[in-house]
């Protein structure tokens, strides 16, 4: 069974994008593997400098991923900074780092492309991600394609400790989404909350069916076969098994389609999909010390782990005298 | 009283320089402030990469601050590995500090003129020591001309972070050191390591008295008066108070005079100057168990108040859920 490690950063209101990006992914992942999972609020310190609105997005993505199905018995879960050996490591393993490494990195390449200022957490972001996997032994590390690079320089860090201090590390391998999923906004742009084309999941009905009808549809006449290539088809077949990605198929081809009828149904299927999960979310945030409780559990059993490697990492530096 | 930190990068054996430009100011710190020393062995790490060296290094300098006189009843006496908060505020701190800052350091461009292949660690050096400074609330820093700059970004860092999360920590004041003591080595340059000039404070009777005998001198005849900008009489004077000096410089001034016999109660007098704590030094070398344990306790100690900065800049910045 392979160790499955997988951080979070939590940005605020769960959409679909985010569901079927990565959520949805892990909750799968538990099933098979060992999944080590966690909300990466180190991580968001980079960007984000609002006290209210970094505790309401961990707590907000800690509720999100338990209501969706995440499940503490199978799964090791927690709160980044709950676990904050992975800083320790961070300063270990940024020794052994190449400044060149992390200027060569395209993503913060684009961020000063893009004319931020940046801050150091930024610029070494790669070397808490790096800790981050190295600290819990990780086999496999799910990523998008924009993360690859990142990757790849963890398995360098890791490589390159080996080599100076002696075996301590497991080099971890990437598995790289083949198939992206591609989830459109109801502009037809990639689904983004900065874009606000989102649907979120948890929402009141009136707002998601709201939001749901104003998917943007051309103006195809009733009596032609329908695009197939467009943000409600493609949003529909994220809920369809392939019999029923055949049967939505065989209706677009077919004259007579109206889009309002597809909408309200897909309203109905999203709705129907996450209201027993809308359900479990208001218990669990009716019930904030059993989620903190649960949280400090994860964190206890990730602590055990982190704490295994770091101290092979110490020892193997000299820091134990 | 205010709370003084120095921090010590060990860096093998001590001589006659380390000792009168920070140990001995150290020690008498003690005596009228709230000292907290630490050995910085993660600040090592940047530069060294041999475990064994870097544990014989942390332990050496263990042990001469003990034998020299630091009193750990006294003081907050420990090793930085030991009390690895300072990494987590590393990490939070960094998030508050520009790149730019770093880049502007002279310490680092100096490295990279001499051809140094940066490491991260190096680079964001400054941040770490301004963690060591602001987890444990300090005062006052005392540093060498070359360390002022790192004690102003320490300052900027602990402004920008208080304007930004609100009043978290104490914006140190530095305390550049007017008079910098001027050691000499054997051969007349700064004392060093590197330069192999260097007067051991703790080797045998032997090698002390052949170091000293091999100071350079000039060839002013014996019935000459002889130059006192010279590392002989340098030297000495570190050991002497106003009348020593007096009489010494009277006897430069006084045809005569031979270098060898100054030599000669120079050695005499750094011998038995040193002598009894080479005893202590050895009680401690053959008592590593008590010395460890002191270091334990003093680990303790600086836990405790690292812990209390830390956790008001962690609920400052919303990690607390």
């Amino acid at each position: 069974m392979k160790r499955v490690l997988s951080g979070i950063q939590s940005s605020g209101k769960l959409h679909l994008g985010n569901y079927f990006g990565m959520m949805s992914r892990m909750i799968r992942y538990q099933e098979e593997n060992e999944l080590y999972c966690f909300i990466a609020n180190y991580h968001t310190l980079t960007s984000i400098n609002d006290k209210e609105l970094i505790k309401n997005n961990t707590l907000d993505a800690v509720i999100d991923f338990l209501a969706l199905g995440l499940d503490p018995e199978k799964s090791v879960f927690w709160v980044q900074s709950d676990v904050p050996q992975v800083t320790e490591l961070t300063w270990l393993l940024s020794n052994v780092t190449g400044v060149g490494l992390l200027e060569r990195a395209t993503s913060y390449k684009d961020k000063l492309t893009k004319g931020l200022t940046p801050n150091v957490g930024l610029f070494s972001y790669p070397v808490l991600m790096a800790s981050d996997i190295l600290c819990f032994g990780a086999d496999v590390v799910p990523v998008g394609k924009d993360q690859k690079q990142h990757l790849e320089m963890t398995r360098d860090i890791a490589i390159r400790f080996n080599q100076i201090f002696g075996e301590t590390f497991i080099v971890p391998d990437s598995e790289i989404e083949k198939t992206t999923m591609l989830v459109p906004g109801i502009d037809g742009q990639k689904m983004s909350k900065s874009y606000d084309n989102a649907i979120p999941i948890f929402t009141d009905e009136k707002k998601m069916r709201k939001r749901i009808m104003s998917i943007v549809t051309d103006s195809t006449a009733i009596d032609e076969p329908k695009d197939k290539d467009t943000p409600l088809f493609q949003l529909f077949s994220l809920f369809l098994d392939e019999n029923g990605k055949k049967e939505l198929s065989d209706r677009y081809d077919t004259p007579g389609l109206r889009y309002g009828d597809v909408k309200k149904e897909l309203f109905e299927t999203v709705w129907s999909t996450f209201e027993p999960y809308q359900q479990k979310r208001e218990y669990l945030v009716n019930h904030l010390d059993y989620v903190r409780d649960l949280c400090q559990k994860g964190a206890e059993k990730a602590s055990t782990v982190a704490t295994t490697y770091l101290n092979k990492a110490r020892e193997n530096m000299g820091l134990h005298y």
